[in-house]
Parts: structure tokens; sequence; C-alpha cells
């Protein structure tokens, strides 16, 4: 195994829950089966390159704190080759199977877009032989379309069409990356997709150029053979004022609107659903039965502040109601759980790396176990199957059915008109759901 | 006019800017000509029954601190009587056109639900006498599901089905009320219509049964010829922890879903816009492009409290956004501005009824007055004009249109790299607004 | 024991964690020692009076939906009386020790002072038996001085002084009742006092007054002879717009700027922590090593809605966090931990009393172990003693013992400018704590 | 005048609300008497050096897009004079006289600190010849502690002892600076003053730390002579998790427990306030009666997002409501309203910086007039003096007076027990303010 970047860390291996090892897991145990398949093989982890391996450490308020060995090298795209390496020695530590990135992650962006697209390749070849030689795989890939001045007023939403031009040029290059590096999905993030203030914005044109952005989309990975799923990831607030793709039910009416449905799924991140006012598990259940749960970026916020911190998953609860809902749906494949994650600021060693994911993925392992053994026992799901019974059966059955309108319902309640419900037990059933943690 | 209930208080005229006369209107001019529209048409003013008749003054913290002159009559049908009357004093002196209601605000319940419905029948033959002879109108009708306890786990989306017929009936009844007195809209807000926790909730079905209520309300409204709009109600977070209309694209995914769009326009409140995480004008901006646009709750929040403090509007800025949005559709009608807003808890005297409404007249008349010059003026439309002019002539028009895709588009940028944008200028727009104040 | 209320509820026992039974504990044994004190010691359980023998389940969108044995009784004080004896079986069924209320809650105003007085004085006698017989004792009393309506504009905060008399007579009657009861604390919630509005509102003047009135009722209690600890409990945003108790840190700024601090310890609770926008453990921390931790009411609300919920405490980890601070403080007597928190509406059954204060308590005894045994392990303690070494040596030595200034400050950063920091570890202590889970 | 960066900019002056010029003020008229001072003496607008010389107009999501004429210049000193030459073109084009700094906005760090202080001194000596020659002045100095990775875990509550000494050094030249410069006021705002997790905090001996670091600034100034006032300015939430100076409270709190409080103004900022859940004339009102308002950062917020994003002002309601409270407190000498307030990202053109900055001062100039002609007129003063009369006579008096206690106000109690309260007439003064509008 690779050992250039982290030579003080060794592989991550389990050491189970007693050990005080920070550099071991006390939970996460790749082969274990959980039901009828392994811990890996369920939870199907990313890195994500973004936080991981480009980011700094910078705040608002600081420039960069992060120490990384990488960045000692002044050429751009020799510090672009060293990250792209530590990333995959980092996978291989962590026994991570998968990694997500922007294109502008992986390699620096150029004078002009054909030698940004040269730069990118450069880059791609490299990445596509580590992928050859460890095994691990693209979960996703996708397009930075916000952090430069160009895209400043939005991409597909920008009132530039010169900018709508290049947002284009710069998916339909991803895409083809993403392709040829086998990558399992392709995700829509609407950076700046959003506006500032409706006093200089054309909703309703930007909404429709969105349309038409990803229609292009869907056409031409068609076109070259990517049969990988398209996602959408909502959030709200940030970067601009209001995101279109603002939660799962905002995607789901534009994908509708748009007839759009039948070719994307959701990704759906736990800061983002806070911030939207939704669980993580909300947002996850509605996608799920929607059909649209496509894949996940497995951070945590903080409820107390109002932007997108991005942090570690430690909350045990949290994991577990979002697998639950997981393992309802059958599984995540081809989606994943995504670090999309980043130290805090004041984590700014090279072993806070392994550390914060290690904490990440124990999190999640144990929670797996947790959800497996709340569902297996069914008493959340046979309390609520009891709960509707009225639906089976009787007038119920005839309102599910369809077979009955107002003037028969009126009939029956004006003989029925002295009702009994049941307590809704929301107290005994978190009870339970401690009983399993 | 009639003086029973409010013998101090006049007819309220308009006396202007300068007046420190509480009972007078310092800008509200019902017959005032603003464009081709009097200020009466254009704003269509309605009183909300609930929470200036019904209404006590509780809240979670304190009993009933209302002094209201029929409190004093014991008997619930005559209470109910005198309430009713009040309610048209109300309207003739504050010049008031419109007004609100839901069946259980303007009738007690009784034992049965027969003997419900004609405690009801009784009070809209006096309503219907009332409306006849004072000329005033009801904007909308709609059924109160949420406040008895049988509604404690929802009406239409019940894990009931008893309850489901219920409130069928309720509604059945409450269509054919409306329809009586000549209501030009009637309104859903699903009040108990989400769930408190995902623990016991059946998610998918509940959806299920809202959708086949509303088809069955639908149905019925054309049986019987009413002709009045339909509209649903967003609002987020309450009663229930997560209520499904939560906003106006979760109305818009949702009537998409199952096929009401062509049924339903929205009805959108100031209040539960900011709880959801919109802007007032966002939310009708959001309505308007999509052809949505029902009718409005006129009231205002409180931006620092978390709940729906549904305050007398007095911020002009609220009101101008709202109205040029209103002005840009073409006007409201039938729908309304309706005051769904209570008088402050401390503001407890019969006069502030009348003080409170006068505050909110106001703030809607001189904001009409300014959305009007706003938009007569251009400044803002032609600024949107202008920063969109790309979409209109070369590549831009090609994006538009539909005749072109990714591969063109990136043969385009290759060589149109070099983007220049202009400045979104949002502080020189807000100060053009401000120039309009 | 008194069975007559709750005739199917057993007394609750220990089950384990296997135990599927609603009415079971599955962590909680009163007599298990942790540590040298037992789980009763150390928790000091409280049933709230107000939410679980008052409360009627009504919302500010239903009324009451709770079904409760009393409500059948149509004499007020008959009713009061049969629930101060439901009250009593609901401690001893539970095995809770101590029980709080308001004067109201336990007695009915009547139409004047001195009736409603006699009223209390009778509930207050039979009270003494119950305890007497029973072996409960009263955590803390305090007065009712926001649901009527002479209080719409505070209580010793009101504009008007005859309200300001009354709430003094009322708080005097309330410490005297607890003293007779034996009651631990006195606790003064600020109901009403704080603003609506700074439009019509002199500030300084009402703090004024909410001191004097906190310094007559600390003259008072001194000369009747009650020792209990006096206690104040923050609160913002409900019910008036501003709050002046609104944090533990405007607490103290108060009780520092009256001179006050000698005699007042704050009482914590978890969703007014919230609201306020600090942890749980955040505000008891403050307290802590302010020296004013008092007491908890230890609830719990939700992060995602923007009131009071006052949910039945069911995170382990709030709670952990919570007692890891009493443990470090030595525990919380004469303190204690009050469940003042209500039943969800839809959990309307009378077995839903049993249950939900089962999951709390299961909860808190879970976290009790948790935290003793974290705290016992030393982790996070050794390293927070290690991150702030530094300051026991050398120049940070001398900054702790004010021996330095700037001027010499200065001379050692211009010698010493490349600092060295370490990481802050977030990640790693808060997979530590998961592992005491 | 100086014409060297924004040669296409003219002087900047008053054309009147007609006016479309958006390079004129349309209110602020700084010769102009408002009461007894003129508009400029009332206002002491200042430009904030950090956000509009040196910030570039990142944001999380994105790097720069600001385009500035000084950016071209590649060696950091010849562009930080530069820059200091820009600000007072910028200053004396807007008719705006002073400036704030931090001392790193103005001059570049360098490799140790003694040659930072040196490249501070150049750009020192440069700005107090443009100072002579201008006329203009420096509102305040203050040092940035929070920028370098050296401050991660906080300057003066640094967990590393050589962090606080290197945090002294800069504060000591800072002071001396602002010293040096006329400056009329020193601030502190604990950049990274707070903690990230109480997992890793010992926060008593931080807070100390604090004090004593606080202590250490007093006397030294003393020591030099400088009798500018000191302030601290809260914030709650940023960049650490819990800020310790979260707000005016908080504040005053820790001046009090550490003996600071004579030696402390606060420094209010709006969007600071309404992050802690404060209004803006909340702060300023707490300030005012407390006797600490020193200075304001007149910017502005979102309330619908939750982070600092400090707008330039253009809310009419906001700057009346504090202008109000500043005539109350007589004005804000030797404060002044500082634009701590940044373009929106997409308002990236140099141009920006005037239109900007004319937007909020006209906001402020209009804001003084309404203001001025609210306390003129009275009627919200009158309210409140007749609201409160009770105080001023019989019970009332006695209980200002403090000559009464809990005996002698329950017998008045019994006496007087049936209570008239009089409506809080919100609604009313809210629509009187709008009058003045």
């Amino acid at each position: 195994m690779q050992n250039q970047f982290f030579p003080d860390i060794p592989r991550i291996n389990y050491e189970g829950p007693e050990s005080r090892n920070p550099l071991a897991f006390k939970f996460y145990q790749p082969d274990r089966k959980i039901g009828d398949k392994t811990m890996e093989q369920h939870l199907r982890f990313s890195v994500a390159y973004w936080h991981t391996l480009t980011g700094t450490g910078a705040d608002p308020f600081g420039v960069g704190a992060n120490l990384r060995p990488w960045l000692s090298i002044s050429d751009p795209m020799e510090q672009a080759r060293a990250r792209m390496r530590a990333c995959f020695e980092i996978l291989e530590k962590l026994q991570v199977p998968f990694f997500c990135f922007h294109d502008r992650d992986i390699a620096p962006e150029a004078e002009t877009l054909r030698e940004t697209n040269r730069n990118l390749d450069q880059i791609v070849e490299l990445t596509r032989e580590l992928i050859a030689d460890s095994g691990k795989q693209l979960l996703w890939g996708t397009a930075c379309l916000f952090n430069h001045p160009r895209y400043v007023h939005g991409a597909a939403t920008s009132c530039n069409a010169d900018v709508f031009a290049y947002a284009a040029a710069q998916v339909k290059k991803a895409i083809e990356v993403t392709h040829y590096l086998g990558g399992r999905n392709y995700v829509f993030w609407g950076g700046r997709e959003g506006y500032d203030t409706l006093l200089n914005t054309d909703m309703g044109l930007e909404l429709d150029n969105l349309a038409r952005f990803l229609h292009m989309a869907v056409d031409y990975a068609a076109e070259i053979g990517f049969t990988g799923q398209l996602l959408i990831e909502p959030k709200p607030k940030e970067p601009t004022v209001h995101q279109y793709d603002s939660d799962v039910e905002s995607c789901l009416n534009f994908l509708r609107a748009y007839n759009l449905l039948d070719h994307f799924k959701i990704n759906i991140e736990q800061n983002h659903a806070i911030l939207a006012g939704h669980t993580y598990q909300h947002e996850i259940h509605m996608a799920r039965i929607n059909g649209v749960l496509g894949s996940m970026d497995a951070n945590e916020g903080a409820y107390l502040l109002g932007w997108d911190t991005d942090q570690m998953a430690t909350n045990i609860y949290e994991a577990v109601f979002a697998l639950y809902e997981v393992l309802k749906a059958g599984g995540l494949a081809p989606g994943g759980l995504n670090f999309d994650a980043k130290l805090r600021r004041p984590s700014f060693q090279p072993d806070d790396i392994f550390i914060g994911h290690i904490a990440a993925m124990d999190t999640y392992a144990r929670a797996l176990e947790i959800a497996h053994n709340l569902l297996g026992a069914g008493e959340i799901e046979d309390f609520i199957a009891e709960r509707y019974r009225s639906y089976r059966e009787g007038i119920g059955r005839k309102i599910a059915d369809g077979s009955i309108g107002f003037k028969e319902l009126e009939l029956y309640a004006l003989e029925h008109d002295r009702i009994v419900n049941s307590s809704g037990r929301r107290e005994m059933l978190e009870a339970i759901v401690n009983r399993y943690l």
C-alpha cells in the first residue's frame, strides 16, 4: 500500500468498541454481514474530494489553516497530481471504496477553457490508473459552476447567455470524464442557481433555462452512452438568497413541471435538509416514497447555526433514521454515503483527516446495525400497520379504492359521529428506538 | 347603519395623513382611482371571522383577554347570532367589502353532526340576510378540521377512516354553505394534515388520501354548480411538526403529482411564507409565474419569532412587494386580501378591532400607490429586461428556442471563454424602491 | 398504594433493556448505585403539576384532547382535590420522589383574592397530608403570574401598579405555601415579564420594578424563615416578544446589576436554552462556573420548530451532556430534574402519562451511567487539562497570575512569533463520547 | 480632490428625491440642520476599511469577484498604499468624515512580527499625512485577531499562552497606532473568542484570560494617554459556535463580573443583533439605558438567512428605530455610524462602492429626519408616560420609592383585586410611526 503522504498513519483496522486508539475502527467492520449484505456493501462510503483534498480550512473569517503535505508543492499541476495520489492513499488506509469530485477540485483552471480541459485530462489519466491499480471507484462526478467569478450570477440560470454556454461546455466535459472513469452517478448541485434579489431577477426565464440545461445533459449523457444515474442535490439559502432546488419537494415540482422526472433522482444531504427546515429522515423518506432516492451526502449540520457547517457525522440518531429509510428502500446503489463533510478549522492536522472519517464511519456502522435490528424486530412497522388498519376494511377500504364520494361519506358520518381515536404513542415509539441504541 | 355592538365607533372615514384620529383612515380612500381601478377594487379587503369575531385573545400561556360585547350572551346560538351581526357592523364601519369564515367560527358545534349542521344552517340564513341587506360578500368559506379532538391525527390524513368520513361530510356542507352565500372561493388549509413523527406515520397513504379527498371535493363542487375558485393554503410547521402543504412549491408538487393542478390555486399568507423560510414576495411570485396565484392572507409575522403570530400588517415594504406582484398578475380577483390577523393580546379593547384594521388597510392602501408608481415608472422592469437581453439574440436566442445542445455550446464556449458580466446592482435597486416610498 | 384514578396501571418496575413492556423501566433502577449515590439520589426526578395534572392537551389550533379521569368532576374544588390525589398516585406508581406546581395549578381562582387564597389553603392542607402519608416532597413551588388577563402587560413589570401589588400578594402567599409544604426551592419564571413592543414600553422602569419585586421576595422569605433556594428560570421569546430573563447570562447580568446575585440561582430548561440559541449544556455549564446552577427542567425541544414544545426527553445525548455538568457540579440538590414536559397532543390517553415519564426517566437513567463512566474515565478531562497546560508554566503562568502586562508580552511575542498550535480534535472527542453510549 | 482610482466617479452631491442619478444623494445633505445639529454631525458616517477596501468579494462558495483598480499592483506594500489613497478618494467623494480599520486591513503581514510592525508603521505614516491633508478622521481602530491560523483557537482565549502574548503585542501596537492617528475609539470584537465545542474547552479559564487581556489594554491605554473610548462589539455564533460576547447583556454581565464596566462601552451592529435573536433597537435601547451605548455598525442582515450578511442598510424602519434611540441618548459621539457592510458579491464593479454607500447614507439621512420628527411630536413618548402613570402616585409611588413590601402590598391587593387594564395599542403605535415615514 502507498505510504507517501501520511507515513505515520497505518491502515485503519477494526479494534472493537473498547479500543482507545484514535486510528482504529471501533464499530466499522467492512466484511461483517448485516442481514444479507456486508457493511461495505450497505454503506458504500465515499470520500468527498473537495473537503478532504482540496479544502484549505479557510472560513469567512480566516485563511486556510490546514496542514497538508502537498501544499509545499508550488507547481499547480504537480500539486494536483500529489493530491490525487494522496486521495488514494486515504481511500486505501480508510478502506473507503468510493470517492467523488468536482472537475475543478482535481485539476486547476488555466487561462483558457481549452487549456483547462487539458489540465483536467492529465489528472483524469492519472486517476484512471489509480482506479485500475486500487479497485477504488468513482461514486459520482460533477462540475464546479459556482467558484469562478464568471458564475457570479449563476450558471444555467445566469442572466448572461455566454455563461450558460460556458457552463454547458464544462458539464459536457465533466460527464465525459465521469463516464471515462466509470462513475456510477453524475450530480447536479445548483451552486449559484437561484437569486439574490427578485428586484433584478426573471425567475421564469431562469427556471426555463435550468430545465433546458438539464434536458441537454440528459440528451448528451444518452448520446455518449453514460448509463450512470443523474442526480439533483437540493439545498436552500446558500450561496444565493433563494436557491431554486431548495428541498426534495421543490426538486420534485421542478422535475415534474419540466418532464424531467424519469431522468433524475435526488442526492440528499443532512445539513441541507435541516437548513430547509426538514429532518434528514423526512427528506430521505419523501424521496423514497416518490421513487427518487438516489444517494446521500452523509454529513451533519449544527441545528443552532444557520449555515452549512458540513460536519463529520457523529450523531447516531441521525444516522439510524437515515439508514432505516435506506434499508426500507432496499439499499442505495448505485448511490452511496458520501462524506460531504469537512473537519472543523481547529482540526487542522493531517491525522485529523483519518480521525474525522473514522468518527463518521463508526457512527454509520453502528447505526446500520441498530437500524437493521429495529427494522427486523418490526415494532415500529407493526405499530404503523395497526394504526392505519381502518383503511383496509369497511368505509376506509372504499375510500382507498376510490369507490365512494362526499355524499356517501356524509351519510356514513351522520351515522358514525362518535369517533374514537387511539393515542399516537410518540413517546413510546421514541423509547422503543432508544432500546435498540 | 347598524350601531349595536360598537356604539362609540363611528363609520371610519378618510381624513388624510395629517390626522391624528386613531379612528380615521390616513391613506385608504376606497373610491380613489389607482390606475384604472379604485383602491377598493384593487385591494378587495376581507375581515377574517376567526380572529376578529370568534377569537378570544388566548395564547398558550393565558386565557382569553379580549373584551367583546357579545361575550356576555350565554346561549351559544344567541351569541353566534350576535357575533354575525357584529361582523357586519364591523364590515360596514370599516368599509370592508368581504369576509371569510370557517364553518365552526360562525356556529357552535352540537352533540351530533346532524344538530351541528342545523346550527350552521340557522346562522347561514341570518348571514344570507345580512349579505343581502349590506351588499357585503363572502370572499371564501372553509371548514375547521383541526380544533376538535376528533382531528387530533388529522382529517383527510387521519389514520382513522371514520375521521376521513366525518371531514368529508363537514367539507361537503361547508362547500354547500359557501355556494349558498355566493362565496367567491373555497379554501383548504390543511390544519392537521401532516405528521408529528415519522415513527407512527404512513406518509404515502396519507398523501394519497389527501389527494382522494381533494378530488372528491372537486367533483362535488362541480356537481352542485359551485364555480368559485378552490384554493390551497400552504403553511409549514404548525400545528403538526411537518405540514404536508408547507410552501407554494410543495403544493405545486402535490397538485401536479395527483392531477389536481387544473382545479386549485394558492392562498398565500405572509406569516406562513416566512415560517417556510421564503419571503412573502417569493411565494406570490412563484405562484404568479406558475399561474396559481389565487388569494392572499395579508397579515404579518415576526421574523425573530418562530411561530405564526398573525399580526396586523403595518410594514409598508412587505405590502409594496406583495402588491407589485399582484399588479403584475393583473389583480387578485376572485381572490382578495384577507386580514388573517389578530390583535396582540394586550390590545384587548373593542376599539382595537377598528384601530388594528385601519393600521393594516392604510398600510396596504399606501403600498398600492407605491407599487403602482414603481411599476408604472418601469425602472425595475427595464433593468431586468436589459439584464437578460443576451437571451433574445445570438447564442442566447438559440438556447431559449431549444435549437442547440451541449456540443454546439462547447464549440461556442471554447471561442468565447473571456466572459464579461455586469453588476447585479442590488443596492441601487433597493435605493430606487426607497425613492418611491 | 392508592389505585383510584389509574386502576389499570401497575406500579412501574424495572424489567431491564430487553423488556417490551411499555409500563416498565428498562434502565431506571432507583436504588442502583452510580458512584457513591443511588440513581434516585442523583436524579431527583420531579413531576410538573401543570403539564401532567392540569394540562388539557390544548394547543393554539385545538381544544384539549386529553382523556383524564378527573375531568368528569364538575365542581372545581372537587376536581382540584381529585387531581392532587391523582398526582400522588402518579408519583407513587412512577417512583418519582418530587413534584412542582404553580399556585393556580392546584387550586382554582375564585371571585376575589381572599376566596382564591381560601381555595388554595384547602388544597394545600390536602397536599400536606398526602406528603406526610407518602414521603413524597415538593421540589419547588411558584406563582402563576401570566395566565389571567390581569397580567396581560406583565406582573412585576406591568405598567399598572395595582397589578404589581396583586402579583406581590400572590407571590407572598405562594412562598408561604411552599414553605408550609417543605418545598426545597421557590422558582420565579417571568411569565409575561418582558415587552411586546418598545413603542409602548419603559424598559428601564420595568427592570427596576422587577428588581424591587425580587428584593421584596428575598426579604419576605427571610422574614418567615423560608430557607429554600430561590431560583430564576430564563426563557426567551415566549410569551412576550422579548422576555427580560432570556438566558443564563441575561439573568446573571440582571442579578449583578441589582445586587441579587447572592440570593438567586438558576433553573435551566433544555427547551428554553435552545430557543435562546444556546445548547442545554452551554447554559448549565455557564451556570455551573458562575456558581448559580440551581435546578433543571429536564424536557426537550424541537430544534426545527420555533417555540417551546416541552417534549418528554428521549434524546440520550442531551441528557448525557447535561448530567456530565451536574456530576462536575457535585450534584443538583436542593434542585432536581423536573419533567417540565407535556405529552404530544396525539398522546391523549391516560396511560400515556406513565409511558411518557418512563421514556424520560429511562433516558436520564441511562445518560447518568454514561456520563458517570465518561467522567470517571477522564478521557475528556485529561484532554482539556493537557490542552491548556501552557497557562501553568512560563509566560502563561505569568499571564494567569497577573504579573505581566502588554509591554512584557510584546517583548516575549517579538521573540516567539513562530507559533505552533495543536488540533482541537473535536471529531475525536465526539467519537470518544460515542464509545460510552 | 484626488481622482486617481475612480476617475469616472464625480464628487457625490445632493440632487433631491426626484433624481434618478445613481451617483447622487437623494436625501443626504451634510449641512442640513435637523434640530440643533447638521446631518453630518448627527450621523458621523464611517467607511469600513475591511469590506470596502480590503474585501475581495469572496464567499464560502467562490473566490473574489470584485474589480478594484489596485488589484493589478503586485507588490503588497504598494498595493496597501494604493488602497489607503483610494480610501481617502472614497471618503472625499462620498463626503464621509470617518473611517475604521483593523491593523491587518491596511498593511500586510510579513514573516516576523517585527517586520509586520514595520509594514504597519509605513502605512500609518501615509495615513497620518492623508488625514492631515483631508480633514478626515479615524472613528476607531482595532486589531485583527482572527484571520491568521495562529488564532485558530482564539486570541486572548486561546489555549496556547504564546498566542495570548502575540495577541497582546498586536493590540498594544494597534492601540498605539489608533492613538497616533487621533482615533476616537478603539474596538474589541472578539473574533474567535469563544468555543467550538465544550468537549475541549475550559470556559472559566478562557473568560478569566479575556478579562485579564482587557484589563491590560485598559492599563496600557491609560499609560500612553489614549483617551478614546474603548468599545466591545457583541456578536453571536460566528466564527466560533459560541462567541463569548454574544449580545449586549452577555457583554454587560462580563464587564460587571470582571470590574470592567467603567472602561468599556458597546459597539452595536444590526446584523449581530438579529443573529442573537434581538432587534437592532432592542440592543441599542438596552445599551442606552445601561449607559454603554458607544457606537454602531450600521449594516443590515437578512432575517431569513442565518449568518452575518453585512448588507448595505436600505431598510428605513431599521434606521428610524435605531436613530430614535440615538436621539434619545443625545447623540453617538465620540462614536459614529460605521458602514460595516459589504456589497453583495454580484455588485462587483468599482462604482458599486459609491452606489452602495449612497443607498445606505440616504437611508439613514431620511431616517434621521423621520426619527427627529417622531420624537419631536411626542406621540410615542406621551403614550408611554401616560401608560406608566400609576407609578408616580399612590401605591405605585410607594413601590417605586421602596417604602413598601409584600405584606403592605398584600393588604392593598386584597382590597383592590378588580383590576382594570388599558390596551397596549401596539397596532395604533405602529400606524403612528408609519405616518411619519
